[in-house]
């Protein structure tokens, strides 16, 4: 993988130097298990040189959740009411679906925080991008990422890069990617949470986009099901490309006699004719990129390398 | 359990006394894993009283699949085409949702089989509902209850009487059922295949029904979800009743901490205040019922039991 970075502002929203370094740390899905790695990411952000605060629900306990829904609907107030520009989950998990009849979106909407999360926080990313057309990013989560024993350079300094503005074009390689040249809205996250919106008014509609997906612990006859529903709730036939993030922690059988992600992607691609991009470095694992979801990008392949180009000038799409 | 039979026609389809004796088996899914399993599940059948025929691919195998999806598309037509009333699946595991685009709905229409089937099946009897009205069943299939080497009784006894078309009334214990008394159509299945149908052309579209969900290896929170997305679409909400029937082979984690089915329901009966009726002797489990997917049924609770009336004489709704 390589990137492009320059000192620059955002393509996404214009912040000056100092607005990208806050942190306010929030726990809308599921409870933090240990504190201590927490605390290790939130020392691993200082380290990097962001401001960090913690909501004060950040280590709220209820059943599974991090709290009841109430208190985890609280949380989004005041992650909208204080100064620090970035708003990153603890975790995923499950807990945000629940939420979403209840959020204040023209409040997060005029906030013009930048909420970074992963997995679960899909739902909250595309919701976002539905209800009010703010740009989200998917990336890294503080215990995850940044509390893990070891953590992955790349992905701690990506995230920086595209905080900061800098990163302009994200380039990894990509095996049997399809040509492409395009331009269009990014959007995406984990499959399982983007086909959980379908049919409710938290699913963005978008035509001629860009979608990514990753997942973890789906047998590859599920994330096809799940493309599938896509394609035949045609959405998926609507986009101009199809970038393949980690699918990962699944076992295949004996039964499946050869059938794998690749025979899923395959039949998903007989179905709908959508150009695929294997190779994003996204998911659950380790590394993992930052992206914005619903920037517009431009996406291209070349040579065994697709890249993706986040840039302030791409001309409107 | 109890249930009420009668020596009639059948409130469904009109079927004279010999038509419902023969079964046509299929393989619209996974490949059939064992072939005695099979074989002893024909030969249940036949000691039964029914005449079985075996459809030429039901052993076919291709990856995972009981045969390409031409193969399998290709049962559907000689299912119709050929004479007995009744077309079974030998399965479940997935390949449904592969077929739908390209079922012909008309002749699975003007042909009035009666097909029975459940999991993957699910999609199947949706889609034919959606597509053409025509009624379906959710049942036993030939490997899992026929074929199993301790047949649960009442399985295979009731299968028997709704396709005669004797059952009047089915009755099931239903601790801390909703107090209701209603009639609707009754529809449901697995519920990861409903939920793999919203948004698509093959999701019924039904207002005042009574929906019957079941599901296997799929830990509450996911049920939760899913239930979560049929009430965020609004369809969950349009409905009489929920009822509910076996939710198996999950683990439960320490990090639940008391989170269970139960608050799962609860969740959902707070968000679309829809009556639940639990107990339904039906899911992945020795024990189900035969129920008739798209018919007009009432549905009463009393005293810790829940009817279940399928019964031509219900008036029109």
């Amino acid at each position: 993988m390589s990137r492009s970075t320059a000192l620059k502002k955002s393509p996404i929203q214009s912040v000056s130097n100092a607005d990208h370094k806050g942190i306010y740390i929030v726990s809308p899905s599921s409870a933090v298990a240990e504190e201590k790695v927490l605390t290790r990411g939130v020392q691993r952000l200082e380290k990097m040189g962001f401001k960090v605060v913690l909501d004060r629900d950040v280590l709220a306990r209820d059943q599974r959740f991090a709290g009841t829904d109430s208190q985890r609907l609280a949380v989004f107030d005041r992650a909208v009411k204080q100064k620090l520009p970035i708003v990153m989950a603890s975790r995923g998990g499950y807990g945000v679906t629940r939420l979403l009849p209840h959020l204040n979106w023209a409040a997060l909407a005029n906030s013009g925080k930048r909420f970074v999360g992963q997995s679960d926080f899909t739902a909250f990313n595309l919701a976002l991008l539905a209800k009010t057309g703010l740009v989200s990013y998917a990336g890294p989560t503080v215990c995850y990422d940044f509390g893990a024993a070891k953590t992955e350079i790349l992905t701690t300094e990506i995230f920086g890069e595209v905080m900061r503005g800098e990163l302009e074009i994200l380039s990894f390689e990509s095996e049997k990617a399809d040509p492409i040249d395009c331009r269009g809205i990014l959007w995406g996250g984990n499959l399982a949470m983007i086909t959980a919106l379908i049919g409710t008014p938290f699913m963005p509609k978008i035509k001629g986009g860009i979608l990514f997906v990753e997942d973890v612990g789906e047998h590859p006859y599920r994330v096809e099901r799940m493309l599938n529903q896509l394609a035949q709730a045609g959405i998926l036939g609507k986009q101009k490309a199809l970038i393949l993030g980690g699918f990962t922690e699944y076992k295949l059988a004996e039964h499946d006699r050869g059938y794998d992600l690749n025979a899923a992607i395959e039949f998903i691609k007989q179905t709908v004719k959508i150009p695929v991009i294997p190779g994003l470095p996204y998911g659950h694992t380790p590394m993992k990129v930052t992206l914005p979801i619903g920037a517009k990008v431009g996406v291209a392949t070349e040579d065994g390398i697709a890249h993706i180009v986040l840039d302030e000038h791409l001309d409107e799409m």
